[in-house]
C-alpha cells in the first residue's frame, strides 16, 4: 500500500527532496537560452510520442464505445467523458492513467447512480474491482492502461455539485478550451519539475500541487518559464483568481480560486513549505538551469553505522516511538502521523527537552522520531508566579507552595517564583507514560500505540536504518 | 571592609532574608490588637531609654560647643546643625551615630568650604580621619558615639543645592516640624521591620529604603500600621508626593517626591524586589503578627556536604567564577557584581545552557555563581533563517550556508533553517574563554578577572561553603 516513506513533519520540521548536483550554486539568474535548452532536453524524456498517443487514443475509443453500449443495453440516459491529464495532453510519457466519467442527469437519485455506475463499470472492466472514495467507482486494467470508471452527476457548475467528483467534467471543459499544444507541453514540464523537487500531488502525505492546480498556474502565467519567474518573487499569501469571480477569502499561503467554483481554493491543500520549495527551486533553475532538478532521486540508504556517526557528530539525543503502521489509506495515515509527531514534539518542548528536529516515517512499522537537545533534565524546574502586588492571586500562589518542600516560593524582582520538582526528568520516561496519549495523537495511531510500541533511545535509533535507510539519509542531509 | 556577603542578584534572581518561624502562615488578616501587642514588645527592645537619650544629648551639646568655638577662633561665618535619626528621635536603641553639619554661606567657594570644613572637623575630632564622599568630611569617635562632621552650603532649597549633602538640613527641618514622639516611635518600628526583612538601607548593595524615605512613608500614611495596610495593597508604580509639587515623572516602582526638591524621587534606589519584599511581609505581619519578622537572623551556615546534598537533590549544574574581591567600596563593588552576574547569566542563557538561578557573593574572594540546567549541549544548534519569499535576504542566507558543512540549509515551513556547529558545547569552556570578558562586566571586576580567576564546576562549588556557608544556606533555601 505504501511505497517510499520518509515523512518529515510539514512546517514544524523537514520535508525535503535532495537533488543530486544541487549544491554551491549561486542564485544570480542566467539567461533563458540555457533554460530553454534544458527544457528541450527534459521534453525529449517526458513528451509522449506518436505511438503512445495513438495507443492511448485507441484504448479510450474502445472503452468509450463499450460504456456507451452498456448504457444503451440498460436504456440509461448518461454520457461518457474522458477527463484527467490524458484527456488534455498533459500526461508525462509513461503515465498510463485513463479516467472516464459516466455522467448521469441530476434527476437520478444517488443510490441509483452508484448502482448503475458500478454495474456499467463491472461490465466494461470485468477483471476490475470496486473502490470507494466519496462514492464508489470501478478501477481496472485495459490494454496496459490503468482505467478508472467513475459515475457522476451532470451539475450546472462547480458550485452546485452533488458529489465531489461532479466538478471534474467542468474542470476538464475549462482546461480543454484553453490548453493548446504549447501550453500542454509547458504543463508537462512543470509537472516534471514539481515531481523532481518532491512537491507534486495533492494527497495528504505530500500536501503539494495537484494536476489541475499545475495546469491553472501555467495558464495563468502564460507558460512554464513565466511561471518560474513569477514564483521566484512570490510573497505569500499569493492570490490568483483566473475568472476574477472569488467570493470569499482564504487563509492559505497559495490561493487559486477555482474557475468553476468561486468558493473553492484549488491550492487549499498545498503547504507553506511546498510553496517555499517551489520558490527555492524556481530560483535555482533560473540561476543555474540543469536537468537534474527535474529528476531528483532518492539518496543512498544510510547504514546503521552511518546513523550512529551522525548522532555522534551532532551530539544530540534522538528518541523514536516505533509501532505497527495502522492499516488505513495514506490520506488517513499521514495526517495522523503529522499530527502525532507535532504533538509529541511540542509536549517534549513544553517539558524542557528542547527538540531540534523531528520526522515521521511509515512502512511496515511507523516511526515518530524526535531529536532532542537533552534526554535528561534537572530535578527542579522553575515556575514563575504572579507579581506580588496582585494580592489575591499572589497570596494564593504563596500559600499553595509555602507549605510544600519545593525550593521557595521566593521573590524574583517583583514576582514570586518557585522551583518545583520536575514531573519528567527523562524523555524516555515521558514517552513510556500515559502522557504520550495526551499529546493529540491521530485516532488510528493512538489505537496502535495502545496495542504496543517500543522506544529507541540515543544511537539505538540506528536500528531503523534497515527499514528506513533512505528516509534517514534525507533526515541527516536535509538540504532541499 | 565587608561583613555579611550574600549578594543574590536583584531582580534577575534572588535577594532574600529568611525569617525563622515564617512558614505555613495563612494570609487572612488578624485583628490589630495582636499587632499592637507585637509592636509594643518590639518597642521595648528598640526605644532608646532616658539614659541613652541624655547621653546622646550631652555628647551633641559638647560637640556643638566645640565646633562653634573652632568656627569663632577662625572667624568663620557658619552654623552647626544636628541632623539624621538622632536629631529626630528616630534612631534605634544602640545606634550610636551623631551627624553634625557645619553650614557655610553660599558665597563661600567650594575649595574654601572643604578646607575650613576639614580644619574644623580635625580640630574637634583630633583622633578622627577624613572620608571622601562627594566632598570630604571628618569622622571619628566621641564619648562612645560615631560622629560625622560634614561641611555643607546653606542653599535656598533642595532644588538649588551645590553639593549632594546640602539637602540634608532641609530634610531635617521638614521632618522635625512634623515628627512628634508618636510618629518617631512608629518610624523606629518601621525601620526595625525593614531591617528584619533585609530591606533597610539605600546603599547600592541593599537597594532598599533609606532612613529619610522611611520617615516620609510613616508620615504620609499616618503611622506604622496604616503604612503596612497601604503597602499590602500597593500596585507599583506607587507614586506619593507629600507636598504635591512634583514636576517630572519617574520610572521607578516606588516614587516619593522629595518635599524639599520637586525633581527628586527619594525612593529612586529602591528595587522592585524590595518593594515586593515590603508588600510580602506587610501581609505576613498583618495576617500573623509576630516579633520574629522584626528580628530576622542569618540561617545556619551550610556545610560542604550540605551543598553537595542540594546539588544532588536539584540535579543541576552549578558553576562559579571565583576571584579576589576588588578593593573598592561596597557602593562601587556591588553594582559591578550585579552587572557582572547578570551579564554572565544572560550570556549563558543566550548560548542555551538554561540558567535556573544565579547569585553573587563577596568577602575576601568574590563569586559569580550560576546554576545551569545543562553544563553541556549538542554540537549542533538550530539557526532560523529568513522566510524564503524575502528573496534577496533568503538567497543571501542560502548561499552563505550552502557551501559549508552545516546540516542544511533546509526548508522548515516557509523559512530556511540550518543546524550549525555550536561555538561552546561546554559552559566551563565558555567561562574559560575570552567570551567571559564580553558580557558587560564591571570595570574593577574585569580588571581582577584579567589578573586571575578560577572556575568551580558541579558539586565542586561545595568548596565555597567554607567562606560563604551562610550565603549558600540562603541560596538553597530562598524563601523570603
Amino acid at each position: 500500500m505504501r511505497g517510499v516513506s520518509v515523512e518529515p513533519v510539514p512546517s514544524a520540521s523537514t520535508r525535503f527532496r535532495r537533488v543530486a548536483d544541487n549544491l554551491g550554486s549561486t542564485m544570480a539568474e542566467s539567461d533563458s537560452g540555457d533554460l530553454s535548452r534544458v527544457v528541450a532536453t527534459v521534453r525529449e524524456r517526458i513528451d509522449p510520442d506518436a505511438a503512445e498517443r495513438a495507443a492511448l487514443r485507441d484504448a479510450v475509443d474502445e472503452l468509450t464505445a463499450r460504456v456507451e453500449a452498456e448504457l444503451a443495453d440498460r436504456s440509461l440516459e448518461a454520457d461518457v467523458l474522458q477527463v484527467g491529464s490524458t484527456a488534455r495532453g498533459t500526461w508525462l510519457s509513461g503515465d498510463r492513467d485513463i479516467d472516464l466519467f459516466v455522467r448521469f442527469p441530476e434527476s437520478v437519485d444517488r443510490d441509483s447512480l452508484e448502482r448503475y455506475g458500478l454495474a456499467v463499470g463491472n461490465a466494461v472492466l470485468p477483471d476490475g474491482h470496486e473502490e470507494y472514495a466519496e462514492h464508489p467507482y470501478v478501477t481496472g486494467r485495459f490494454d496496459g492502461f490503468d482505467v478508472d470508471l467513475v459515475p457522476c452527476f451532470d451539475v450546472e457548475d462547480g458550485a452546485s455539485l452533488r458529489s465531489a467528483v461532479d466538478r471534474t467534467p467542468h474542470h476538464n471543459d475549462y482546461l480543454r478550451a484553453r490548453l493548446d499544444d504549447e501550453f500542454a507541453a509547458d504543463v508537462r514540464v512543470f509537472k516534471r519539475f514539481l515531481k523532481g523537487i518532491g512537491a507534486y500531488g495533492s494527497d495528504l502525505r505530500t500536501r503539494g500541487f495537484s494536476g489541475y492546480l499545475t495546469e491553472l498556474l501555467v495558464l495563468e502565467h502564460g507558460g512554464f518559464e513565466e511561471l518560474l519567474r513569477a514564483a521566484a518573487d512570490w510573497h505569500p499569501p499569493v492570490e490568483l483568481d483566473p475568472e476574477d469571480h472569488g467570493t470569499r477569502s482564504f487563509d492559505d499561503p497559495l490561493v487559486v480560486v477555482d474557475p468553476t467554483d468561486p468558493t473553492r481554493n484549488v491550492a487549499a491543500v498545498c503547504s507553506a513549505e511546498n510553496v517555499a520549495r517551489l520558490q527555492h527551486y524556481a530560483r535555482e533553475l533560473l540561476s543555474d538551469p540543469r536537468e537534474a532538478v527535474f529528476f531528483g532521486s532518492d539518496p543512498d540508504s544510510l547504514s546503521e553505522e552511518g546513523v550512529r556517526g551522525h548522532v555522534r557528530r551532532r551530539g544530540t539525543h534522538p528518541i523514536a516511538v516505533v509501532f505497527d503502521t495502522p492499516d488505513v489509506v495514506d490520506d488517513q495515515l499521514y495526517p495522523q502521523l503529522y499530527k502525532s509527531i507535532a504533538g509529541v514534539e511540542s509536549e517534549l518542548a513544553r517539558r524542557g527537552f528542547a527538540p531540534i528536529r523531528s520526522a515521521t516515517f511509515a512502512a511496515d512499522r511507523a516511526v515518530l522520531l524526535v531529536e532532542l537537545s537533552h534526554r535528561t533534565l534537572p530535578n527542579v524546574e522553575r515556575h514563575d508566579g504572579p507579581p506580588v502586588h496582585v494580592r489575591p492571586h499572589a497570596e494564593g500562589f504563596y500559600d499553595a507552595y509555602a507549605a510544600g518542600d519545593d525550593y521557595g516560593p521566593f521573590l524574583d524582582g517583583g514576582r514570586y517564583a518557585v522551583e518545583r520538582e520536575r514531573e519528567f526528568t527523562d524523555a524516555a520516561a515521558l514517552l513510556e507514560s500515559e502522557t504520550l496519549f495526551q499529546v493529540g495523537l491521530g485516532t488510528n495511531v493512538e489505537r496502535k500505540l495502545r496495542e504496543d510500541y517500543s522506544l529507541l533511545v540515543g544511537d539505538d535509533v540506528a536500528e531503523l536504518a534497515d527499514e528506513f535507510g533512505v528516509e534517514l539519509a534525507r533526515y541527516f542531509d536535509p538540504r532541499p
